[in-house]
């Protein structure tokens, strides 16, 4: 079986593996006061070249999303996201359970417009009965997003636009954000991710690490006690180096854009693969997921060899499936493919 | 001013005041335990021809929305309501408040339809992922709706079937029921409204309260520990023979029924007056509500004259108004609308 | 049947009735913005000698306690109050549903003292790991006391003095404020009360209203979009009349002090009068409130007669039981108590 | 410096990091349903001769605190623990962040009496006015307790009476649970835990692994849909192999006991060192940390060679000190520790 299942299907980049076995005795303090998470959240500031940038390593994108956009809204506002944003469609309900309405624009293989976005909030404050609605707080939007798409810096700097007219914060998910980095159509650097956005998380999880995602607050604005806050929703560690010292080693050396960069290189190899085998793509997104219209009898058969992930029903008798890429695909996984799709099809 | 911006303008029937003046100093336990209560609590079991069902006094539409929908769902479930549903759209956020999704589907006039709900349910579970999803555990509806539509007894069966089948509670918000029961189209009455839901409630502060909301719980269903659930959110009132003696009052003599067809009888002289004066509908209730698209010049000056309540903007120009009669609208009040709208315009 | 289980036995100061009736078709607006909300907040300002103060009208004092402590606490933030406080106590855990934790202090006869609440706050701040703690954001104390205690301007500038100097929101909750303003051992004023604390309620459910709740915000510190929050909770009644007009009757001509006079003359007597009848008092407050001890038999005995309120067990052969005397308490009440208290037993 | 500051403050176990490199690159699932994930779940099953319980993995104290707490008490319920236990006093309010109350008993050295535990429980189902409190719903007890204390099979049987008797869950936190089994006083094994409690967890993160906590529900009673559940809250991993392979490697071969074997014979000689050099116990545990009294100048002295973790204020001169052993103590640290002791004091 061949796993284009999804980017966390591996454990962690060897080098932070490496790391582990280098320090794993040294005696560091609890709670995220480890020198590892010190040296990565400085790290993770000069990589932004934002110097006063506030760093704090969370466990999983779920959790961040939660944290993040609970601790940031006020409890009458909500969070405005694309239809199919994470946060409304695949976390189970999280931000709801913290207390908030996620409030939904239409979605354009999962980007939002900021013009669609303005049309809201400008119908929001038309209410003359808005006081009895969910005040639109903040936007949450992802780089890249569900479908692997990304935003350019002029996309970026209108939904900006229109949150600093509007008061509302911008939270940018990069729980792939490495991918979104390196891809050859983007015009997006983490530099102007934190001076675009008020608050984005760096994830770990799917670009090589065993777990964690770096939240980074870009305008000097955590929220009081963050600690604390985090703590009340489980989102602290007893063992901050777990993520700190993972972090560290991912914004060494550029480890995190090598990680990047494979997954791109390996998707355009995956591409070409699935294009020759005279796949129907769904979209052919810029990073590391693919999505491709498959026959439900051909996906059967394929499911043998191949593991991908279910996406959405197409029509009674086609379904969309992701392929993704990772820093961990290899050219035999490829090779492997590209002989099941000969032979077998 | 001639006031017709809502059903909820002025006080309370005469003869609920009148039973508070006959009774004022008639010791009473708290907390819903009093004669009143108990005695409504039966006269509205004899109503709905329902002899088990457990009925409990909220005060206000939200605050009864809230309670019915975060006591009966589980935390990893959501309550499906049509996009234009009160608590999706005018509860501030109450729902979500309380922990839970609501996910929405599209709405017909304020009303939502069985086989849109059935696909809605059917991606749900077909989906893979759906332990990630927010499960759907209630269907909450209103009858009449935000825009004053009713449900058809065979429109009302077909929802609950499809409840059935997919094992959700169907919740029917009745802030306005009096209207419905009374409406000439309506074919559904409160021993069927028992039968087909789960839960509903009658609204007693749009239909001659001076507030109240009597929950009907019909399948012996009502959530263990109510009171203590209901006092946690702050909605057991002390003075239980408020909320009863009201209700008792309502459904002694037909009263509530009375209340329902006099605001009908007044509608059907307001939709007359309207039309005779010339003016476009947006959407000609069967019950109380009428909503008219109004040229926005107009608007303005009819406004020196006549309160109506904004609904929605329409386009550039126009905007959709409310006209809406009650239980105590007058035909003094008819008269000089009339007037106002022969001479002004 | 003789009735002392509590203030809210019986309706409404009949003057209020009266009131309701005279405006019953006056048309008003919803939600809080009518003219008889409005007047009511201009006469409390006033009262309270606070013209700045922002009034918001709730419905029962859990309902107002879960809304002010929840809508002025910080996430990571709970609240202080008396072991016996009924947000600790007797709101089945209202403030905690909400997300906040009640923090206890001693409490003596029901209320705190200042120095006690310096130590818990010192001990807090003194730990290393307080950010892994419930930071003291708020204090409440009640005002009479779950015992009938009232607090003295002393006592409550010493409360105040640790709450400013930890940064802390005082909260006085005052269900029976009317009933403690006119104690004779007060010297607690409504002014003075509006200067020491950030934040009051004035009760209006157990002090002649058929319900209501005047919270007072008096440091131009009202939570922002406070409406919405209210609603949210389910806190907002459409009728705002219903809230409004009772305060704005209990505040002309001095009706509040006229209530809560009427109550501690009635007190005096039934003290008088369990004194010759030789009951042991577990507590003689100056309030509406009186404690007893009574053997378990004779209190079987007496309430064939005498309906008063279980407090709790002294030994397994004697009970706490409460008689309240309240703004309705005649002198036929006290007359037969005292018959039955002197044939009986 | 020497670290005996607690038992977080390595890596994890040698054996851990080794199977970390040995599987990196095989592909697993997500979400827990990894075969590391499967088989570790069923050593565990084994280990506590509990074939059906089931088993979820959780990352952290508190996380798991709050899932399994707030995941099987119903809104109305609040849960009971000893006053200085972990989730009343060191987990910033958790427990209240998710709805519910902590209810607290008196502790001694961290542990509850069954006997007190009835009284609580029956004054609340003694008192008339309960359906206005917050019902016991759930026992948490920990072990070791905060203090390191243990609990001995009889006194566990007991809460179990007073458990079911009275229809509360008893839920044992097992952070430390390594320790606890190891200690030489203990009469309590794995599988009369399972036996005699409803739900406990097998704490990772302080015996040996980098994170990871191991929920163990025994009576077939893990709460419906717990996936969705523990998403909502941020408590599902990605890369559940993170979790699911520290417990396999714990589990095989005896690590996990092993672990818990070398802190309690350093506990041994970390007792005598500090006995040889005159410390005053505070409370000498059977299990890996140690409660001294020491003098505040001597404690800044110390605080120059060993660190230390503050555990409260003894009096004004005084201060009660953790030190902690744990799998990763070696015979250098305590061969340090007794030198500094030696020439320093």
């Amino acid at each position: 079986m061949i796993y284009f299942t999804s980017d966390y299907t591996t454990g962690a980049h060897p080098e932070i593996l490496k790391r582990f076995l280098e320090t794993n005795l040294s005696p560091a303090s609890g709670y995220g006061e480890d020198i590892f998470s010190k040296s990565a959240e400085e790290k993770i500031r000069h990589a932004c070249s934002c110097p006063c940038a506030q760093v704090y390593f969370a466990t999983g994108g779920t959790q961040t999303n939660r944290l993040v956009i609970s601790s940031m809204l006020k409890s009458y506002e909500g969070v405005v996201a694309a239809e199919t944003g994470h946060i409304n469609a695949h976390e189970a309900g999280a931000v709801e359970n913290s207390g908030h309405k996620v409030m939904t624009v239409p979605q354009h293989m999962g980007k939002i417009d900021s013009c669609e976005l303005e049309a809201f909030v400008k119908t929001f404050y038309g209410d003359d009965n808005h006081e009895h609605m969910v005040f639109p707080g903040m936007v949450y939007i992802s780089h890249p997003t569900e479908y692997g798409s990304i935003y350019s810096k002029k996309e970026l700097e209108n939904i900006r636009k229109v949150c600093k007219k509007y008061k509302m914060t911008l939270f940018l998910d990069g729980a792939r954000l490495g991918y979104a980095l390196c891809a050859k159509e983007s015009d997006l650097d983490l530099e102007t991710i934190a001076k675009l956005t008020d608050v984005f998380y760096i994830g770990g999880t799917k670009v090589g690490a065993l777990c964690g995602e770096a939240i980074v607050f870009t305008k000097n604005n955590m929220p009081e006690h963050f600690t604390a806050v985090a703590k009340q929703m489980g989102a602290l560690v007893a063992k901050g180096r777990l993520n700190g010292l993972q972090f560290e080693t991912l914004f060494t050396n550029g480890l995190y854009y090598e990680n990047g960069r494979h997954a791109i290189e390996k998707k355009d190899r995956l591409v070409k693969i699935l294009k020759e085998a005279g796949f129907e793509f769904f979209y052919e997104s810029p990073t590391n997921q693919q999505f491709v219209i498959i026959d439900n009898e051909k996906l059967k058969k394929l499911s043998e060899y191949v593991d991908t992930a279910f996406w959405e029903k197409y029509d009674d008798d086609h379904t969309v499936v992701r392929f993704a890429t990772s820093w961990s695909t290899s050219d035999e996984d490829l090779d492997e493919l590209e002989r099941v799709l000969k032979e077998v099809f």
